[in-house]
């Protein structure tokens, strides 16, 4: 990687050739531009210095020449490609009740993913001891010795995230996370730089660079899963909020009922009507009460409790108690979207997460008719609604991408200045140099 | 202006050099840097290049040497400051029922402001030809000869707006202007680039450029006028959304009371019960139905209806009737905010608009009470909510932000290279050279 921090005569790069670098390096890795060529017409950068840049990216192992790309009439230029296996990098997605790890390449594709069941209110020790690291541990044991090494590390969370430091922030469901250094317990077991954000985040991050919504520009993830969560993308930007707490939807009141109390101890929450968990308890009601014979012969064969995805697969087959309980569901959700909507004006907004797996089009059909009665109408002129395409893997390609474009951006490269390896812990956890 | 074209050598800037020229300039007129070693620090430049842009920049009027500034122990070094009278500015708000112009300079500085009464809803020629042009007309008639050239031409209007085409799109409470040319018919007329926002859009802008909201980071601005709206900036972007209606809040149907119909046509929204025209409304009604004495008395001396400031007043004077008002409507407006705030997670809320004019701390009091037993508590730790401190000028210094951002933009100034003077028709509108 020497390559990166030196002019050919020994110089250390200026800081505005490390910006045309970034710049050279982004046309390429995105795929805006395939060859030199084309890189001078995007950037605008003379011919001599995108001359160098690319060989500095080349000695760095960044990129690649490849077979000759189209021609203008003169001689085809080589094509250029992104080498997104020059590193590898390890990301994990914890849900509430189940924790996703993986490994990604430099393009966020994954290249193994594994999915366990956790309580994430088992606190912060164990979840990362006898859960994460061990998963981690496990998936890194099967690589071969010349698989590529890891550049880092994406954790998402299901709360709020001092993104400057990856550490919690008062998490209402994450009992014994609060202020825990996430970041710099990875980043010391791993030697590898380390980012942590909320998952719905890294979700909407995952769609928008590598599903659905690539192009869109303001966006909202809104995740179903045992709980409810929204990720904001503002212009192409994640919107986390102050607190890291932009889009903590499942927590806004919405009944004064105090029948029923919201894990995070309040009550009247979103999330306690129309979650997962909700569907879970009201179908366990159903089946039990009568009102839903099809759950309670589930009930009877499962001879365990009943999961919002029984639920789903009840209202398929036609239960009409089913059917009213993810009605209801939607209409809730729908409710808050379509409020959401009015502030935020997004383009696109995409549902995912297991509350709504196996749900068919019911429950994503209520929320879209909800959305386009209670909205204004120009904030719902080209407004699309749609399932996420990645769905379980939008969190962890969502991780990946977060550290790939810490890795690639100018504040990065500029630390890795004297230094011989883009790898190693982060410098704003341990500002010593690296191996 | 030629030197900004051009090296010594009379080839023209290279795209990199314009990046460079970009980040000298912007760390010149933020204040960031006020020396050339500053600048080196601060852009982590080489120092030719620094001196370099620097000469560029006075050549081209826009930076200039002062007194000599705090020495390192060696030769002191030359001030330079980023000459904010190069160039001044024409904005303009159009309110629902009132226009403000004025004269700003590079700084964002009013030198001259000029507020009438006019309606909206007179359309758009109606507006421009007989307000706002003829406003601005007399404002330049004023002028000196040498007083600095116009560069353009920064407006707000009380609707969305597609901000590339700077057309309002489909604004409620504007009949007749839906897609009307508002940039091109002002850079017609004045033969100066235009840029055309939604207006409390622009009051957010103000407070986050030259206010109080100076360095925050994810910002509210609510504005309750006549009606009620909001300005939302993300990370210190302004949030525009997917067409321009992102902070369309006075429009969110809060209740399904079908007695009040709203300027927009639809009922429930949350201004026609909150914002100013109700206050007014029920002023009113109060005044005439023995409610409230004060009002009553103040109807017959006035001699014409009730005004918000008028219902305002009488609360500080212990007006009962006039109290209940101004708490409902800081409730209701409250209650709307708490939501957003949830979603958002704003560092800082402002509140501004001539509805809250004159309304002392009660109707600020109860919307911040509102808020705080809403919204989550993790999102209102370390919220401020506060009065907007630029208030009326928030607006018209917001267009002018706009206009100095759009013109000092690395886009900008790359469409210079090869015109003779920065001033000019919008290429976007008139891609033709410029005198």
């Amino acid at each position: 990687m020497g390559a990166l921090m030196a002019e050919p005569d020994g110089q250390p790069l200026l800081a505005e050739q490390l910006d045309t670098l970034v710049t050279v390096l982004d046309l390429a890795r995105s795929g805006t531009a395939r060859t030199r060529p084309e890189i001078i017409r995007h950037s605008g950068l003379g011919r001599t210095v995108v001359t160098q840049r690319v060989a500095h990216l080349i000695d760095a192992g960044l990129l690649e020449e490849g077979t000759l790309g189209p021609s203008n009439g003169g001689r085809a230029p080589r094509q250029l490609h992104f080498r997104a296996n020059a590193g590898h990098l390890l990301v994990a997605e914890l849900g509430a009740t189940s924790i996703s790890v993986g490994i990604a390449d430099l393009a966020g594709q994954l290249v193994a993913q594994q999915e366990e069941p956790w309580t994430i209110a088992s606190g912060a020790e164990a979840t990362l001891m006898r859960s994460v690291e061990r998963m981690f541990d496990t998936m890194l044991d099967t690589r071969n010795p010349n698989d590529p090494q890891i550049w880092g590390i994406g954790v998402g969370v299901p709360g709020p995230v001092e993104f400057a430091t990856g550490r919690p922030v008062a998490p209402p469901i994450m009992p014994g996370w609060d202020g825990y250094q996430v970041r710099d317990r990875l980043a010391e077991r791993y030697d590898v730089p380390v980012w942590v954000d909320n998952e719905v985040n890294l979700m909407a991050l995952g769609e928008f660079r590598g599903g659905l919504a690539r192009g869109e520009r303001d966006l909202v993830y809104l995740k179903i899963g045992t709980g409810i969560g929204a990720g904001l993308i503002s212009a192409g930007q994640l919107h986390r909020g102050n607190k890291g707490c932009a889009g903590d939807v499942g927590h806004v009141a919405i009944l004064d009922d105090a029948s029923v109390i919201c894990r995070c101890g309040n009550i009247g929450c979103l999330e306690a009507f129309a979650g997962g968990a909700a569907l879970a308890r009201d179908g366990l009601a159903a089946a039990t009460d009568g009102r839903s014979p099809y759950l309670a012969r589930l009930l009877l064969t499962k001879g365990h409790s009943i999961e919002a995805r029984d639920v789903a697969k009840a209202a398929t087959h036609g239960d009409l108690a089913s059917v009213e309980l993810l009605t209801r569901s939607g209409r809730l959700v729908g409710e808050m979207l379509a409020t959401l909507v009015n502030f935020f004006n997004p383009s696109l907004v995409l549902v995912g997460g297991g509350g709504v797996a196996g749900a068919g089009d019911l429950l994503l059909a209520t929320i879209k008719q909800t959305v386009y009665r209670r909205s204004l109408p120009l904030a719902t002129r080209d407004l699309r609604i749609a399932r996420s395409p990645l769905d379980d893997r939008a969190g962890l390609m969502g991780a990946a991408f977060m550290v790939i474009d810490e890795l690639m951006s100018r504040e990065r490269l500029t630390a890795w200045i004297g230094h011989k390896s883009p790898i190693g812990r982060s410098d704003v956890v341990h500002p010593v140099p690296v191996q």
